[in-house]
């Protein structure tokens, strides 16, 4: 066992007495406090940052807010965000016409090279940066969304204002570094851990209706499901 | 676009032309084959390296196996690693008898202080490290598994074999860093990001059957999850 993990204990403890936004307390007190080495109190404190237990505000250290606990189903962000109190918020960062590659056009079910609408975007919660979302979709369907969404609403509601009622969804969940982009976007390092998303969404009749690739920071977000044995509910 | 991102396509390009197990191209003859420094094709295939796209073997690079996706289910490890193609197994790392904290008490229905049979075992998918799991046990109900139990085999099986039935379980995933420890066991470093899970399982009666604490390998493992809307299957 490291040092830096028998001292989270107490640093745990610590903390649960605080409440979010509370200031940590500087390393070199908490090196006084439990008897150990500065650098020792550094990794501790780094690894609850990786964990989302503390996070940088301006020159200092606060007690971070509980993670943004998503449920694994076919509600949009903006559904998840609300159920857990927290307001979501959305920032354009490209909106653009492109040509489906041959992977896009399959899983859009287009001809390759037709005009794919790509909307990419920053979501908020309370102003906090929590994932960066990549959403392509058919232009020949949604192209008017270019124009005629506010994008930073939500975009699982414009799609059904078009009378699209999603059927199901097929997600897969992978861990990812963030690029140097994805990183300044997220306002955090390429060091941490986030969650990347690829999920495919069809309406009820079955035909496509999106293709979304997103990131997750890992420090801030988590996931919950509940399983169920074949057959129950 | 970093120099790293933009020779990425060509990276993927030339890795596709590979079988899992074929040696990866050294850098230099990559950097000189892409007219780019060897800096640049260092950083790109440490993102291949954590995306799961490569991996060391020996001196060497050498292309990946493809992930081990598994399904979000209540299935268990066994039954996911087996649907996909790969031999399970298991190295018993920890198996003792410890005392109930207050919160574990509360997620098993037991008393504080009651014993609880833990069980600690590195997951393997055809002799490589997958994951790390941690299962807690109530000892009334399961502690004969401490000597009854070939911890080599499928857990989930011996507790059907109890005569207990999986009813449902909520599951948390998140992202962490491992600690030195479990970096060991798993056979990287501490930098590489991991899946964490956090299950609890309910039986048919709704009385509880396990908590359990599983690391993933996040360049080895991917989750699959199939959403349907409320009322949908």
């Amino acid at each position: 066992m490291t040092r830096a993990y028998a001292i989270r204990t107490e640093l745990d403890a610590t903390l649960a007495e605080l409440q979010a936004g509370d200031p940590v307390p500087a390393e070199r007190e908490l090196a006084v406090r439990f008897g150990v080495a500065r650098e020792t109190v550094r990794q501790a404190l780094h690894e609850l940052l990786v964990a989302g237990r503390i996070e940088r505000r301006g020159r200092g250290t606060v007690v971070a807010r509980p993670k943004l606990v998503q449920p694994l189903s076919l509600g949009s962000y903006t559904e998840g965000a609300q159920t857990v109190g927290r307001t979501p918020g959305r920032l354009l960062v490209t909106r653009e016409i492109i040509d489906a590659s041959a992977e896009l056009a399959t899983d859009l079910g287009i001809a390759t090279g037709a005009p794919v609408l790509h909307l990419e975007r920053v979501l908020l919660a309370d102003d906090q940066r929590i994932g960066l979302e990549s959403t392509y979709l058919a232009a020949a369907r949604f192209g008017h969304l270019e124009h005629d969404f506010d994008p930073t609403t939500s975009l699982y509601a414009a799609i059904r204002a078009c009378g699209v009622e999603f059927g199901s969804a097929t997600e897969r969940i992978e861990t990812a570094l963030p690029t140097p982009r994805e990183a300044a976007l997220l306002e955090c390092t390429t060091a941490l851990p986030m969650f990347l998303l690829n999920r495919r969404s069809i309406d009820t009749a079955g035909t496509a209706i999106e293709v979304v690739r997103a990131l997750y920071r890992g420090d801030r977000v988590a996931f919950e499901a509940v399983l169920t044995a074949p057959g129950r509910n």
